[in-house]
């Protein structure tokens, strides 16, 4: 784990993303909690003295206590929020459990299952980091530790809100950014379903973010990008791609309480994109 | 400048930034174009992989040719498009001039005075950041290298727009945050003025940004926050102070061409807080 790397003064720890191989995010840490080699991926979680504790994969910020509730709330209350009925939701990753505690302040879910592929990051989640994963008790919750396309391909249900949360698409995340996924996805998609999903920097990742918009309008009659700030991954500037089946995913039908970086107005407001960033998309 | 770090691997240099003492952004660079001493600061000029040019002011990222847009454009066009008849326009600080080429946008403006104290700052902008500093030579600018303090004491004009673009609130800019410099500034506006100011990052420089806002108000009739995202300053979740004599600096009157951050639609929805700001300031 290179990432972590030796005290470059005395007593002094630090733990580095490399958003590419010219960019670099640093944090002090307190102490290293936790680290193991998954059969996926490398896992570490630390004290920071900046954002509290750090869930990093495979060297990359997963999420910080401090910060986490920028995205998990931007990828949880977009799409109910847009849903002209949400009952039945689907995460595909998110094992640290911030979506699924978003997504279970919705009184209307009926269930929510949260597809997983390494049972170790959902393990040490409700270990290590209580405030993410509270919601695995949720009666509401259903938790597989197994491949997404093969809950796909093999499930009969359907679902109004699919999330997806995958780390960054390489290795076994790979094919999370395709039409042939994307194509997977909508058929176990109700009929006015939304999914969402994290569609990187416009900054860092420019054709990563083009790759997957322009792969969900193959497959989505409705596509649009929403965007927000999340201050530790790469750029801070981040991106949402929102499919529908039916329905606006800019218009908000329903409120939900309890929130810090989501309202209704907030929810309107992502979707209004800079000049630089829909020029890039359309 | 200990900001400059010794290669760590073999023909590779890195320049860093302490957004605090426990979170670094580093980049890597191609070479250092420029360094000095000014009477004022530590100034340095680098040509880097990722953000292009890159100006450090005593270690802290002023400006890269990549992400500048977005804070020059959000400091420049929100007060002048909310402004009811824009025509004289004050920047303190801002010598790179990267603010000064989107005031000069605006075809209604018939002066714009930039006073900057370190000379040094404008000179190597002149000679090493052609695309930022490009207005210096429009004949509606007119430079002053000196302290704000003096001139806004000792003037007799009045501003219709004042842009405050100072560095980070330390040593000779440690009072540009103060109620007795903002009833200084509120001197030299004219009737239907609006001010700007950078006012920091929630999530790095909390006690100073709610500081500038409270000591806004007890100046200022109507105060306002928006936010943007500038990638290479502190979090990248970024603030912006407004104050206005009369008009609501939230809505905007005229549009700009040209932009690629700003337009009247990011202009309203920058001006919507997600409530963990709002609670902050409110």
């Amino acid at each position: 784990m290179d990432f972590v790397s030796i005290p470059k003064r005395k007593n002094e720890s630090w733990i580095s993303e490399y958003s590419t191989e010219n960019l670099k995010l640093s944090m002090r840490i307190k102490n290293i909690i936790h680290t193991e080699k998954t059969p996926y991926q490398d896992l570490l979680i630390a004290d920071s003295y900046e954002y509290g504790k750090v869930l990093m994969l495979d060297g990359a910020y997963q999420l910080t206590e401090r910060d986490e509730f920028c995205y998990s709330e931007m990828m949880a209350h977009v799409p109910l929020c847009a849903h002209v009925k949400p009952e039945k939701v689907l995460i595909i990753g998110g094992g640290d459990g911030a979506i699924l505690r978003e997504v279970m302040k919705h009184k209307n879910i009926s269930r929510c299952t949260l597809i997983d592929i390494d049972e170790r990051v959902i393990e040490c989640s409700k270990k290590f980091l209580p405030e993410q994963s509270c919601a695995f008790n949720d009666s509401r919750a259903e938790i597989k530790c197994m491949d997404a396309n093969k809950f796909i391909n093999e499930t009969s249900e359907k679902f109004d809100v699919v999330i997806i949360d995958s780390t960054d698409p390489v290795d076994f995340a790979a094919n999370l950014f395709q039409a042939g996924f994307y194509d997977a996805v909508k058929k176990i998609m109700a009929p006015d379903g939304i999914l969402t999903e994290l569609t990187e920097s416009p900054f860092i990742d420019t054709n990563l973010m083009k790759q997957a918009i322009n792969q969900m309008r193959e497959i989505f009659p409705i596509v649009k990008m929403y965007w927000g700030v999340v201050p530790t991954y790469p750029s801070g500037f981040w991106t949402y791609g929102a499919a529908s089946l039916s329905g606006d995913p800019a218009v908000p039908l329903r409120t939900v309480d309890n929130t810090r970086y989501y309202t209704n107005e907030i929810h309107k407001a992502s979707f209004i994109l800079p000049p630089f960033l829909s020029e890039l998309i359309y």
